[in-house]
């Protein structure tokens, strides 16, 4: 199966387990899949930034992509390509791509600059990996410092036919989402999905604006699917209460490099995933800053059940 | 007066108050200024990065610092006085001091990475301005591209006893906070005040770390005020239930670029300044963007009704 | 008079000399600008980067460019009026083209990025500084860090007619100058003078890519002039014999940073500036250099006798 | 054979040979290989970042690496393995020790900004690829963006032994080898092979300065051959007169981006490749650039025969 162009609802960015010893859990990895299965996500995203995937031997990452797409069955599994050089781009997508991927996710490299270097170098990877490879464009200029305006976006939706999906995650980047969306209905740009990143920290507005859904790993990706579907249900206050109360843990959980830290954790409080452990390098995770995500999850549990994960 | 070493509790970045034509708004000044003596403010900050120093010619500085630091009274009044070089630093820096100024405050220029080069620079800055003018630190990598260690920080407040504050805007933040105050505690580092900035998007955090108060431009520092104190209370619970009654909005107002519109339009609304009026350059704030402050003020109104603000 | 728009020839970047004292030295400001005049050059820089701008006061800053139009006589004085503000660029360019300044150049602040970022920038400034005030447009990404397409540059000399020249610094530039000059061949851009900075490093070859001459402050700018004219009159051997003998000196002075300590050295070694003195911040100029700077001297003096400033 | 401490002379950066295909030129891998050897390299260093090591599949690489380790002989030979984790560094330096390679070349990612960052970035990389690898330190600020002080530096190869040679790579960059060598008399420091980068650009100061040699891929390697050898032996002036004939062409060649093109015409032109193609992406190469190189050439040749290479 292939990114629908009309893809909507959450496609989580799956962790990698791995036990303390740095081994790949992949009771874990099942374990997870068919948690997110079971959460009514529509998708999900392997391998990306937050997969840890730098930290994998190549056989590793085949391994964990492979596992995933069996085990979603009927759910799109798109996996994190980017790379130094188009030529890993294009070994690894060619090699998911026949083990049943969905489509690939690329990021643009650190270097980018003008509006020209941008759209040349999604032309150049849509070279390398195929025109038939349908793939997701990460809009992240946090962490990538790639500033990609509407305008780029549109050149490179408009050259590039198998670009069906925008991972948006531009801040601020509300007014972008309307950007695109006004273009669409003017019918000056064709549609692609826009599912949202920066670990849902404004998915509240930008379902009104125009978004999909959330393609990001906050540790709770079914309250994701609930504020999407309340949202698309006109319930509208429904959804932010609900994600009113998940917002001081989600924020606490987007910070840069320890982030991820937080995820593994409240994943392994959940149950979800057996241990925290991330390969080296990983940001430390102190005694105080876990403390402080217990604090935050008991508060959590008033408003949210799935929050109340016992005493750690 | 000059900043006591011990500063704690809110200072305030304080915006500059335009008419619609671009003048000072020199009776929306004394309102804010008298707000914030109100709402128990113990400082205020002017001419920072969110006050639109770079917008004003040298006279209206001078005379917006002025205006604040009378009517400020008996509250210290620190003003911003990064500059390109020096000659300008220490030009604005003597002026307002002679006018009463508490201190200044120094952002790094966004051409430094060494540690080294840090350090340097506020050696030279420190040379440039006289060892006598108190100065607050403005570690804020997010926006200046400088990152300092904790490291780099203890080496400048041990070289330079005329660094009387930090001014901690680094995110991920806590554990620096947490490293500084350990050091402190060994004897290994003099103390030095730590009010945090970020909008105040882990104030409900960092006051248990070990900081001393905020130093940011949130559209409520009534509300800083109130969570700074329950914090020292020790009405933990307390601080926490006001604190994330806020967190939507104060979320929304920490957007860079777009942050200060909203900020702007929100003491406007709250009857604080006159006009939501910025100097160009400023970013583009829509009818959608404003729609949006209005629901989160609405939501908000239900815990706290300092946010009750009447129909727009 | 202002900046003709067909300029050419050598506009050196005036360096602002110094006492070893640091007061500045108004009769080496003087000698400088008579030396300019006497050598060809047909403009001079005044306050850019290499000028110690941002080391200077305000007033200082007006001396300095008041006393050099004055004295440049006919020649058409630039003005450097980059700054973080477009108050203080208005500001200064109204005083100094009160002063009777040609025009001014403009440096985009190192946080541009997308295209539209910098069309935008230089649209504001020129609404800030007045649409009658010429302007050169500095294009330096190796220092400012934000890189131009020729689509940029087209768009900025499309849109505002009071762009009149392009300091060309780009590095690779070549082809720039080749895509820029083609489309004025083709009608698609009008024409602007493109003098050409990095020290002059590929001066030699950018007068056949249609560049009109050079703007930059190596410190031998007889021979910069010399190359444009043996350029200009089909000499092109002759040109490059010239320019090749003194590349191992050029090359050195071109260095970030300590490259203004050389030229300021090799400029009192001439007897054109009484001092080498910096203000502050200044790059170390150790006795190793200096020897390094002495052996470049002697061997470019049996080429050109310019050269032979006698023992140090 | 590993990398000996007291290693000294050139080692090229070598190219990969393509055909106009895409394929590799194994043929022109021995021919440059017997060219290196025969021109009195001490050393050599494949799969750098101008060896396009990221446009080469995995079994490319290794196939390159091993077919110069064997052809070079008693030479030793680094290999870049640089990669955006340390799974992948850690592979490839196992597979192309075990086929015999002196060392490995590690680069920074330049996403290090502090101090620590950079220090414990190698220490990461050490234990990633095994202690007993052998590892050059390239510190190339331009291209990377990281910078590295000598205090830096100095930290690095306190701590990790088998760090034992300094690609050097700084501009400017004289000062650095100053200092290191400074506190290597002083006992401060160990000594550590420094071999210089930027094409050679400086080479003929940083001998004296206390460099071992050069580290680069100029396309005259045979030319830096000479000056390390005339600078050993003290014939100082001689050597500059070589190293002033070329560098108009090396300087031409040291231009970002271009400079592979440049490089790979000349070394064609010289008939040690034989075609001048590289894989995409590549910076164009206009006919304006090759006539210039082919001037450049030309000129050359009146100075160093060599660079006799006949009509085009």
């Amino acid at each position: 199966m292939r990114i629908p162009i009309d893809a909507r609802g959450v496609y989580p960015i799956a962790p990698t387990p791995f036990f303390d010893d740095g081994r790949i859990d992949t009771a874990s990895v099942d374990r997870l899949t068919d948690f997110y299965l079971a959460s009514g996500c529509t998708g999900l995203t392997v391998l990306g930034q937050l997969g840890e995937a730098p930290k994998l031997e190549h056989a590793e990452s085949l391994a964990v992509a492979t596992q995933m797409i069996r085990r979603a069955g009927k759910l799109p599994v798109v996996v994190g390509v980017s790379a130094p050089g188009f030529a890993a781009m294009r070994a690894l997508t060619h090699e998911v791509m026949a083990r049943g991927a969905a489509g690939v996710m690329i990021a643009p490299p650190n270097t980018l600059r003008t509006d020209d270097q941008i759209v040349g170098y999604y032309r150049q990877a849509v070279e390398a990996i195929g025109a038939d490879v349908p793939f997701v464009l990460q809009d992240y200029p946090l962490t990538f410092s790639v500033q990609m305006t509407p305008g780029v976006i549109r050149r490179i939706v408009s050259e590039l036919p198998s670009c069906v999906m925008l991972k948006h995650e531009d801040w601020p980047g509300l007014e972008k989402i309307s950007a695109l969306r006004a273009w669409e209905k003017e019918g000056a740009l064709r549609h692609v999905a826009i599912l949202t990143g920066n670990n849902g920290l404004f998915l509240d507005y930008e379902m009104a604006r125009g978004a999909d859904g959330a393609n990001t790993g906050y540790a709770f990706p079914d309250m994701l699917c609930d504020v999407v579907r309340l949202s698309a249900q006109g319930q509208r206050e429904e959804a932010h209460d609900l994600f009113d109360a998940h917002l001081p843990l989600l924020r606490y959980e987007q910070q840069p490099g320890v982030g991820l830290s937080v995820r593994k954790y409240v994943l392994m409080r959940r149950g979800l995933i057996r241990c925290e452990a991330q390969r080296r390098p990983a940001a430390p995770f102190t005694a105080a800053a876990k403390a402080e995500v217990e604090h935050l999850l008991g508060r959590l549990a008033r408003h949210d059940r799935r929050a109340a994960v016992g005493a750690a």
